[in-house]
């Protein structure tokens, strides 16, 4: 058993348990660990080690680092306050509270540039990396679980290393990444992707075995996702979406197997994906961060030719049903970097559909994807931006309204702007589809309204949007009318105008 | 003459008169023309097409898309209201009058997507392309003149072809240009730019020669550019610039020869690459979208090793220097078309360090570019976004007021967002510099204020991020403030609280 999980024969002395390799974290140290949207996420050492500060009671702070949200584990260090910055992303609800009382501080980092960041210098060095893998090669290449994240870039740049095998990893894990590292500019050569399913690395992480200090023998398992089925709303959006492609079919702009496709986490999303399983779309692609159980629904109808990601991202049912038919699947599936899932240069090759949930969006097609009222954190700016960009058709999907209708998600102004209106093709809530491409600003602001606004706020908007034009302008605004639903939301809890019961709630 | 400028000799017999040229563009017609930033763009046509026009009043209106701005023919055409939609960039006075006043369809593009979004289908047909030349190859080739921008896909979208060839032009212009298209998906390959000097593609643009209809001689010129020389400002701005350079290369995070570097139009990029001339920086290379008379000077000190740009946009003396001394240049620099100059690809690959001016900034690192009062177009985004998002260094200067004091370009919250706080790495202004590289918003609101902001609107920035800050939040606002400056300016003429001498001004 240890012979197939540690096939070097030296690294075999150096298997230590959790809590002797948290001990080689330090205060003030940068610490950089495997995980991806709550998948193959590091996950005994850091556990241990907020089990010994919540017994010993010492002040100790570390730089956590890695692909993006870990399972638990990013709730249990919190709860022990043992995290001083935090990068590229996060999604945990009492992190996020620490984030927004300013103790934890958070960078938010569009997920392809992590990477770059730390090449570049000023985020300084990795002290330790904690990296959960499958298992360790012959000549100390690091085979990953169930995501690849950053973990290739961290194993890279880290001074020490320390690998959690898990156990609970099915060992046919190996073969299913595709490690790919840029090279330092000026050296560095064209990503060589032309096809969702080409494969241009190895199938672990190159790793100097002299940098593996400790080998962690771990049965933890991912926290599994818990993705929300299709209510009503959500099923209308993607039902919106799909009429969409068939629209674009028919015109001639997509072909019948559409083009690569990205989705965000999130039920539209996994919403969207589980339509194309009846549809009439086959042989289709996914060049995406995160693959979802739709993906795997995909699979099974027949409808998917092959699928790139950075992480499976799945639910327990589903996590079992993959793990015990790998074998059906690993030929038409690759987990990859999140530098190369989600590059600018591969998803602007391909032509990449990127499908997002916005939290906000407004008249003009500026989307809020991160932060309430323009100040509260939710997760982060994840992949979106990398793919918004870059992508042949940019999607944002949000309900109409949120808090039982107290919140417009249609605003005049978005109160954060992660992606700018020139990014934005689509938009689409449950009240219908505005496709924003070749649109001047004042005809954006018309279909957004027509098109995706809940009724109880339309007449507002086309007031204000009536009122802001009558001044002129490319992209008319009454500045100082601009955030006055927010403004209204923080005084009665209500972004409506004059709305006896939810003032009464208040 | 006309043998060396017409090589194909069947198209000889296509020689037309502007006038006669102009008989074939109809209302309604899209027309896509040669042009960047001034310079290279069709002339002759438009202009007695504007003259036609205005003569026989009749009622006239075209798509005009081009590759940035044109000179003088912009406001040209503007004045006989021939201009229906204009895409995907501007910086004419009039032009933009009409703009704001909703009589121009304007569609503000990244200048590196325009010929994505002309093959996706979208924008529709091109009826008539109309391509200043400076000559035409024996089998059709198209050999651009002081500018590519849009150039190749424009001939290859389009249905006919109009040449205008610019007899001022040196025939030496022969062999400046490397004329390269991305396939059409999903047959798309890297782009093979390793290095600034690659020469990829042809030095003419590819024509079928049953498309040109026609053959115009011109000698119409290139409207020069007028660069203010740099005031004390902006040589503290460039000065800052250099000092960080010099910062980096200490800290062994820029070589000594920097990285290849973009700058946008402007007095400072100007003077920042002017700045380079006296500094002990050489080998520099060179990755932007215009050429301005600095970058020559560069090259007549010896500091700069090859250039690529989109095109030359030079004053009136520096293009005479420039066309009678191009042996000494020629070999040093290369005119891409600006899918290529600003591919995002090719900007993250080479770790270009970009600097651009902003229009405004806000306390977070959010910067708009393109819209006063976030309502009124300026010129465009330009290539600004398809750079700051994928460059290795992204670099916004402004100086910190404008309109004698009474706005500060440094502000709460930006009034449109061009550049998201996700992209933008260091700030200037004349009062210092803001590096936010590995900052947290609440730490970038201290730097910007401290750094950046006039001394007038100091206390107001701080007071203003305290008391948002006491609420919590990971970007703390008071959004019933945020735009508060830019409402005390519409209604009193001045940002700042209680100034009498400008209040009197009112």
């Amino acid at each position: 058993m240890l012979e197939q999980r540690i096939r070097h024969t030296d690294l075999r002395a150096r298997v230590v348990t959790a809590e002797e390799a948290q001990e080689w974290i330090h205060d003030g140290m940068t610490v950089a660990v495997s995980g991806f949207t709550k998948s193959g996420d590091a996950k005994a050492v850091l556990q241990a080690l907020a089990k010994r500060v919540r017994q010993s009671g010492e002040q100790l702070k570390i730089n956590l680092y890695s692909g993006a949200s870990l399972g638990e584990t990013d709730a249990i260090l919190n709860a022990q306050h043992v995290v001083s910055c935090r990068l590229p992303y996060q999604s945990d609800p009492l992190l996020r509270k620490s984030i927004n009382q300013g103790e934890v501080q958070y960078m938010d980092q569009h997920l392809s540039q992590t990477a770059e960041f730390l090449r570049s210098g000023y985020l300084g060095d990795v002290d330790l990396a904690i990296i959960e893998a499958t298992a360790i090669t012959d000549d100390g290449g690091i085979i990953p679980t169930t995501s690849v994240g950053n973990s290739p870039v961290f194993v890279h740049q880290a001074k020490r290393v320390i690998v959690e095998i898990n156990l609970n990893t099915p060992i046919e894990f190996e073969g299913l990444h595709d490690i790919y590292l840029p090279a330092e500019r000026p050296n560095r050569m064209p990503i060589p992707i032309t096809h969702v399913a080409d494969r241009i690395g190895t199938t672990y992480i190159p790793c100097d075995p002299e940098k593996i200090v400790g080998i962690v023998l771990s049965t933890c398992s991912d926290t599994p996702s818990n993705i929300v089925p299709a209510d009503r709303d959500t099923q209308r959006m993607a039902d919106f979406i799909l009429d969409f492609f068939h629209h674009e079919v028919r015109y001639g702009r997509l072909p019948r197997n559409l083009a690569p496709l990205q989705s965000g986490v999130g039920s539209v999303s996994n919403a969207v994906l589980s339509g194309l399983a009846t549809s009439s779309f086959g042989n289709l692609e996914i060049y995406t961060e995160v693959m979802q159980d739709a993906v795997f629904e995909l699979f099974d109808s027949g409808k998917v030719a092959f699928a790139s990601a950075s992480s499976f991202t799945l639910s327990k049912d589903m996590t079992q049903h993959v793990n015990s038919s790998l074998s059906r699947y690993r030929d038409q599936l690759v987990l990859r970097p999140q530098e190369i899932s989600n590059h600018p240069e591969v998803v602007r090759r391909l032509g990449v559909i990127a499908m997002n949930t916005a939290l906000e969006l407004d008249i003009y097609g500026n989307v809020n994807s991160t932060h309430v009222s323009g100040t509260y954190m939710m997760n982060g700016i994840g992949g979106s931006g990398d793919f918004a960009r870059n992508a042949g058709l940019t999607i944002f999907v949000t309900k109409s309204t949120a808090k039982d209708g107290r919140i417009s998600s249609v605003v005049p102004f978005v109160s954060h702007v992660d992606h700018t209106e020139h990014d934005v093709d689509v938009l689409v809530t449950e009240r219908g589809i505005a496709d924003l491409r070749g649109l001047t600003p004042r005809e954006r602001a018309k279909t957004v309204i027509e098109n995706l606004a809940h009724p109880s706020y339309k007449d507002e908007l086309l007031s204000y949007v009536k009122r802001a034009t009558s001044s002129g302008g490319h992209t008319p605004h009454i500045l100082d009318e601009a955030f006055a639903w927010h403004t209204r939301f923080k005084e009665t809890g209500d972004m409506r105008e004059a709305e006896p019961i939810a003032k009464a709630i208040i």
